[in-house]
């Protein structure tokens, strides 16, 4: 692939964070922007060492100071719930004029902390890659993980000559940006991301306590539906914990909602309401052809599975 | 790949409904076993005349006792609401002798149904492929669908020779077979399918209701946890309806258990109960561990992937 540069004032990017994110980032950036230096930190030392083996970036640094030293950008690509320390470490070895961003599933909390304390000549734009998978660790990052994805961004007061190069940078990894307000941002990923993987978690957690003899058959005959929400029930916890944490509002408001909607089912199938719950699934499968529509429909799975079979090592992270 | 016969005693079987099951499975027999002769009926004619079209197994009857007549095993591929009255149009037609199952999701309802219906001298033994897409109709059929995934029978009283007849068919179709008893059945698919498919139509309902521009973006940025759940949500709708309406008692039970569930997590995010969320995400992942171990993980889309753009028509039956 022919690396591109397309008046990207970018010379050095810094990455905190060697997740799934992270090294996506690095080895991104590293694929498909010229000239570009990549350095990165994770408060793990054990990560840091994988890192290392794993060749991602230019440099992984001892101390978070010697990565963002003289650096155009700081990504945060940590749980939401870890940003103000982070940030509080960060601000003494800074440049004026960088910009900081994150790639944090939720931004009203972190908008807040963060604007309180950063210094006026650094600029904190909010951003979020709408792109995963249920993986973590810098071992399960791959470059073509934000190729045809949103990365929404989020502009606040920032001066537009900023905001256009942190979206020229995420468009040089393959996605396409969309400016959304903060508020909105939160209400929409509640609904798309944190209420889904709420639901999967809490049906996981359902079979999970069940006896071990059924199960066992459960985990066995799971290729009917239940397989795929433990795939969804099996990302980041600390990420999650996190992010339910600082997304209640929205959160709690739309479960208030499903709620209601499963109260509807219930009491269709009590009553064996069996026109209702037809009128419901057409409705619902109308919803499913506008994805389809939308291109929305192609899972980043596909795309890992390509990368771990030809060009790294073989192998998925999980084995398969 | 070379067609099997290992000592099946089926000359001919008669497939009653031509969707996403029926059409699999006259495809799989016709592709796997030596000098079976496959005959299909369906009540809709355009869906008889698709199934021509697309040379589905040797023959597509107008007339269902046309389809049964003289044959070894009938197999009902029909949503379970709509069996009752099918076996009743083909009693007067059946040979003694036959063997007559079904590919539907519930079991306990049929099994009644049915048993008191049939002749003495013809057997009923329940059956329920675990597979599928959610692509429904016989241009979504594929003969690999059933390689390598479990097909639960139902023995009840039935004689050891006649179960072991469908169980070889089943095998040579490429699927594993267990014996479950009737009631278990349900139990373990309310867990393993019909739950995660009622909230996956309760969270693409709750999306559904929202106004339209906050709809609109929803779907636009589906990518993250929603657009697996509306993939879910898009199966057939009466297959859907029947199965929630005829395992009631057990769907009931297990909602139950899921509310207490999701109680308990929306009680963590409100008192913002942080240790509580990781220790229940820890124990969701582990399931996820058991089930990547148990191999249940290979989704039938890839299958079916392949088989759309190298044999038949170039393209999936949703247009991607």
């Amino acid at each position: 692939m022919n690396k591109i540069k397309p008046n990207l004032s970018l010379k050095k990017v810094s990455i905190i964070g060697i997740g799934l994110i992270g090294s996506s980032i690095a080895l991104a950036s590293k694929s498909k922007i010229k000239n570009i230096f990549v350095s990165l930190f994770d408060i793990d030392p054990i990560i840091r060492n994988q890192a290392r083996d794993l060749n991602l970036g230019d440099e992984v640094t001892e101390e978070i100071g010697e990565c963002v030293k003289g650096t155009d950008l700081v990504i945060l690509a940590i749980p939401v719930g870890s940003m103000k320390n982070a940030i509080k470490t960060l601000i003494p070895h800074l440049n004026k004029d960088v910009i900081i961003t994150d790639t944090g599933s939720t931004k009203v909390s972190v908008t807040k902390d963060l604007s309180n304390l950063l210094p006026k000549n650094c600029y904190y734009i909010g951003g979020h890659p709408l792109a995963g998978t249920e993986f973590s660790g810098p071992k399960s990052g791959f470059p073509s993980l934000f190729e045809d994805r949103y990365w929404l961004i989020i502009p606040d007061i920032n001066p537009e000559n900023k905001i256009k190069t942190l979206e020229k940078f995420c468009q040089c990894l393959g996605s396409m940006t969309e400016r959304v307000n903060v508020s909105y941002h939160d209400r929409i990923v509640a609904l798309t991301s944190h209420l889904p993987h709420l639901i999967a978690f809490t049906i996981v957690k359902t079979v999970s306590n069940l006896d071990d003899d059924i199960k066992r058959d459960v985990i066995k005959f799971s290729a009917s539906g239940f397989r795929d929400f433990t795939r969804i029930a099996s990302s980041d916890p600390v990420m999650w914990r996190d992010i339910f944490l600082n997304n209640q509002d929205s959160i709690l408001e739309i479960l208030d909602r499903f709620n209601q909607n499963l109260e509807i089912f219930k009491t269709c199938i009590k009553l064996k309401k069996g026109q209702e719950l037809l009128e419901i699934f057409n409705e619902t499968r109308e919803v499913r052809k506008l994805i389809v529509e939308a291109r929305q429909d192609i899972p980043e799975d596909n795309k890992a599975k390509i990368y771990f079979k030809y060009s790294r090592n073989n192998s998925f992270p999980d084995g398969q």
